[in-house]
This record gives C-alpha cells, sequence and structure tokens, in this order.
C-alpha cells in the first residue's frame, strides 16, 4: 500500500480529513466511515466515469451498499440549474433519502455542483469529494464552497457546506490534459504567493518536477496547499475576513471567464493570468516592489499559464468586476500582494485599474 | 401605537426576534436593525404586493436604501426552480450584493422560495419574512426551513436558513380567503395537539373566535405556536430527532397534496386531514383512545377543515409516502399521537396503514 499523507480541516463538528495519496480512489476503507445509509449516489461526468468509475464502485462494492451513477455531461457550461436539477431528478427516482451519501467522482465543476446538490437535496445529505484534476484537489476541495453559475455571473447561487471526507488520488492526474495540469498549478502558485514565502520558492524551484506531474512534487504542492488552505478557512468559515486572500487573482480571473464565457479559458489559467494583473495593481498602487512582481510573473509563464489578458475592453472588464461577489454597493475589491506572503484587501482608484487593463492585454 | 409581542427563538449565532401584533408591517423600526447594506430586495407575488406592498415600501423608505420589487406569481405551483431563478435574475440584475436584505412579503410559498433564494445567493445573504398568510405566521417563519418543490416530491430541494427576523402582522390576516384562514389553524391544533394539551384546550374553545379572525385570539394563537415551535427547533435545528414530532399529519398530508397535484388542496388543509389519519393509526396501533381521536377530529372540522381523504388508491398513497424525506431506506415513518402533547415517532405495519387507508376515504 503507498503513502498516504492525511490532513485535517478544522472546522469544529464540520470538521473532515483530506487524504492526498496515489492509488487511493480504490481504498475501501477511507469510504467506510462516512457512508451511514444504505445507498450511494456517485455524481461524475462523461469523461471521468469511463476512466475511474469502476475503480470507484469497485471501492464501494464490498460495502453492500446501493450504488447509483449519474453521469453528467463534461464542462463549466453544464454547471448550471439545469444540469443540477438532473442530479436531483436522478436522486428522486431511484429514492435516495436523507443518509445517501453523495460522491463527487471528477473535477471542480462536478465537485461544486455535487456539493451544492448534497447541501439542497432534503436540505443536506452527506458527501464526499474524489476530486480528478490537481485544480479541485488543491482548491474546491477545501472550503465548502459549492454552486452552479447563473448566466449573468458565476459561481452566483450555491452554498457553503463541508464534505465528510476528501479522497485526493494523485494517480489520477497522469491522465489529466496537459492544460488542465497547468489550471492547476495556477492555484498552487497563488497560495504560495498570498500565505507561505517559503513554499513559493519551492514552487519556483519545482516548476518543472509539476509541470512533469511527478508524484512526489505533486503530493506535496497538494499537502501544503491544502494546508495553508484549510488553516486560512478553518479561521474564516463564512468569508466573512481573511478568506477573501484565497481570491487574489480572482477578481480579474472571473472578469476574463465570465467575458469570454465559461469554459473559454479554464478556471486556472483565469487566475494565472490574473495574478499577473493582481500584481501589476499591486505595484500601481506602491504596494509590491517590481522584482516581486516580475518574479511572480515568470513562475505563472514557466508554469504555462498565460500571462496576457484578452481584449474585452476596458469598460467590459470594469462592469464585469462590479458585480463579483466580492464587491460591495458597486465598489471592486481587489486583493493586493504587499510581499509573498502577505496581502491588503482594498478598493482601488479607477485610473489605477484601467492603467493596469491596458498594460496586461 | 398597538400592542407587540415578540417571541425569541433561542438559536445561539442564530437567534431572530418574531415580533406578532396588528400593524406591523408599517413600523420602519423593526426592518432597520436587519438592514446592514445599502439595498433590500422584496419578494412578493401578484396578489399580495397590490394588498401591502405600498405599506412595506413606505416603512422602508426612511431608511434610505435602494428597494427593488421582485414580483412572482401566485401559488405552489410556482414553487418550483424556474420562479427560484426568477428571484436570482433579479437580483443580479439589480446588483444585488451580500450585504443585501431579502425580505419575503407573503405566505408559505414566498417564505420558502425567498429563504432558499437568500441561502443561495452568493451562498448566503440576510433575509426577513413578512408572513401575510396566518399558516405562514405560525410555521413557516419558525424552523428555518427553506425550499422549493419538484415534480417528484415536494420541498424536496432546499435549505435550513434562520431569518433576521420574522414580522407577523395580524391585521394583514383580514385580508385573507377563508379557506387560507382556516389551512392556518390546521398547524395551530396540530402545536397544541403534539405539544401543549393546554393550548389544545385553548384551541378548542376558541375555534369560533378564530374561524371570526377575532384580532386578540389571532395574536394568541400565533404567539403559542410560534412559541410551542420554536422550543422545539431550538432543541433540535436540524432535524435530527425531537423535531420530527412536527410532521404530526404531514405523512399523509404530502401525500395528499402530491397525489393530488401541489395546489389542489391547500398545505393546512392537507394537514388537516392527515391529523385525522394519523389519529386513525394512532387508535389502531394501541396508541391513542378513541375518545381524544374523536376530540381531534372534531375540533379540526369545527376549523372548517376536510376530515375526509381524497380517494388516490391505497397503492398510490404507499407509493407517495414512501418518497416523502421522513422515510428512511423505503420506510415510512408515522408521527402518532399517544395523548394530547404526547407523540411516538415509529414504522407502522402495512395493513394498519392500509386500513386507516381504507377508514379515512
Amino acid at each position: 500500500m503507498s503513502a498516504m499523507i492525511t490532513v485535517n480541516v478544522e472546522l469544529g463538528d464540520r470538521a473532515y480529513p483530506i487524504h492526498i495519496g496515489a492509488g487511493l480512489i480504490g481504498r475501501t476503507e477511507l469510504y467506510a466511515p462516512h457512508i451511514a445509509g444504505s445507498s450511494v449516489a456517485i455524481v461524475t461526468n462523461t469523461t471521468v466515469d469511463p476512466l475511474y468509475g469502476d475503480a470507484l464502485r469497485a471501492a464501494l462494492a464490498p460495502l453492500g451498499k446501493k450504488v447509483t451513477t449519474v453521469v453528467l455531461p463534461d464542462g463549466e457550461a453544464h454547471k448550471n440549474l439545469d444540469t443540477l436539477n438532473q442530479i436531483f431528478t436522478a436522486l428522486l427516482t431511484e429514492r435516495a433519502d436523507r443518509k445517501t451519501t453523495l460522491i463527487a467522482l471528477g473535477g471542480g465543476v462536478i465537485g461544486d455542483m455535487t456539493g451544492f446538490a448534497a447541501a439542497s437535496y432534503m436540505r443536506g445529505v452527506p458527501f464526499i469529494q474524489v476530486p480528478t484534476t490537481l485544480l479541485s484537489q488543491v482548491d474546491s476541495s477545501v472550503g465548502g464552497k459549492t454552486g452552479i453559475n447563473h448566466p449573468l455571473g458565476k459561481n452566483m447561487i450555491g452554498a457553503f457546506y463541508q464534505p465528510q471526507a476528501v479522497i485526493a488520488d494523485i494517480g489520477v492526474l497522469r491522465t489529466l490534459p496537459l492544460r488542465e495540469l497547468a489550471a492547476g498549478i495556477a492555484e498552487v502558485i497563488k497560495t504560495g504567493a498570498i500565505a507561505d514565502s517559503e513554499f513559493f520558492d519551492w514552487i519556483e524551484a519545482n516548476t518543472p518536477a509539476l509541470n512533469d506531474c511527478d508524484a512526489t512534487a505533486l503530493a506535496h504542492a497538494v499537502k501544503r496547499s491544502c494546508e495553508v488552505k484549510a488553516s486560512v478557512v478553518a479561521a474564516d468559515e463564512r468569508e466573512g475576513g481573511l478568506r477573501a486572500i484565497l481570491n487574489f487573482g480572482h477578481t480579474f480571473g472571473h472578469a476574463i471567464e465570465a467575458g469570454l464565457g465559461y469554459g473559454e479559458w479554464l478556471h486556472g489559467e483565469a487566475v494565472g493570468t490574473g495574478m499577473v494583473m493582481a500584481a501589476d495593481l499591486s505595484v500601481r498602487l506602491g504596494r509590491l516592489d517590481e522584482k516581486s512582481r516580475a518574479r511572480l510573473t515568470r513562475v505563472i509563464a514557466d508554469a504555462r499559464l498565460p500571462v496576457k489578458a484578452p481584449a474585452l475592453g476596458e469598460d467590459r472588464y470594469i462592469d464585469l468586476m462590479k458585480v463579483d461577489k466580492k464587491a460591495e454597493a458597486g465598489e471592486i475589491k481587489f486583493i493586493l500582494l504587499k510581499r509573498f506572503g502577505e496581502t491588503e484587501i482594498t478598493g482601488a482608484p479607477d485610473e489605477a485599474v484601467r492603467a493596469t487593463l491596458a498594460a496586461s492585454i
């Protein structure tokens, strides 16, 4: 049996473990403690089910539960109310009850939708995350954010809802398209940049290993990212303050995603460029030195992420950022970098934002 | 200024007050403490907005907030995902942010949908309930249950989410259709029956006054119902155990509603007949004496509620009850009455259930 690392997310009676390692998807004993009822519903998509559905079902078989699989279409474009309703219809058709455990098998879209379905089905049933992308292993598996998109805004409808457990199988990342691997590395870079300069140094030195899908490097990246995010979330579960630093790069990034249409750029790609833009704004507002900005941009480029923003037009960017969840009464909030490991949340003068937009395209 | 009674629902950091009295809808100071942001969105329907929308907007005017009104179609048939999405679209169009307070102005359908919209919009915004039916004043305003229906089941999608405050204006009940008044009295009767035999005696003696919409009698009925329900909910916020007693009459009642199609019978009417059926089952299973059964049935009939169930067919009833949220692994759970003020939650032999169904039509 291969090595397994466990990170505990400390949230009182909503605490849960994140298990990290190669081959975990097939380990029955990781699921057993979290399935109290007589049935399980796996929610996955048309890409992941053929790859890992059987391995998961084989792991569940010894538990003797009724197992249903709900296979959704793949992609961010389907992260909407209609697809969510497909999950509810399947659960009701299969007579899922209040003790049915949902298992999210897939990337962030599957995790977000399954989590929200679990939060809402009969006002809340247990769920387990089995994230199959690097992005979802480091990002959406920690923090309990669940939700769907609305045509007028990303992740606008959802709930804070914690899983019973996260099972992050590093082995499955070998089948991940390179572009999606890079998108996951973007969130790893973000974590180092905002909260842990030593980890940022490690990422800078290990970008080639991460790019090559080295299992040891990936396991460390996932572990440290989850630890940092878990400590931030534990201090601020419902995003009152500190937790907002996790949105570094997201204000610009969400505007890119929404402006191009969801799914055109991957979330991590948009966050990559969003961090370059946020760092640019940080320098303009006197928070960050030019050397750190250049260093961050270089690490993002080394991870094969885009560092230039799409030309949506400045007014369109500003319009899109004003409807961001972090905006209050129309004022856009930015997470600025002061140095690696330190951030500041603030509004920004319109001219500075426009200068950053002009410089970033 | 007329008399106001306040019942506090004790839920730690989610505690909130229920203000009860005539003319409360117009009292600015009741809303002020619960509106922290710069905007408010009233969610109401085509029936209630012409009656009380202006009074509410006039009460909010001195606060200087941006006020939006979202007017939905009236009726249980619209308590679905499409109508919920109308609320989200309106909020996003009006740039509602995380501090926007939603105000539910209407009956249970508006309260349930607005509450779920508040729970889900940007993963949670504050909301105030202004219930305008007796049923919603005594029932859906206490307990934090929010949600919508699915074609395959009632209230199958939702959240436990507490309001900031409930403002129960007894004066608005004068415009309530008699059938809806009776449906509200059903829940008052339920509260007395399951949890407070003295209150049940009071209801028995005061049914004529409640039927006549007597303000003093109604205020007492709302107050005592809210107190009882609040104490049950405080002990069991997420429906782990005790709280299930509030579902007395609901197992049969939900089957009636679902079987006839939502909206054919009012919820309170279905619960009225459902209590008659649950009492019949209680007698059959040796829990309740025949005299108490007859007494409960008479009080329900005195409140001008139906006491005979619609003929859906026994198999159909059983099928519908199996998909009830209270069912576990297909076993139907019944709340039985042992005496006024005391209940028991249990499964029941199929023959007894069928006998009750046969006797109730």
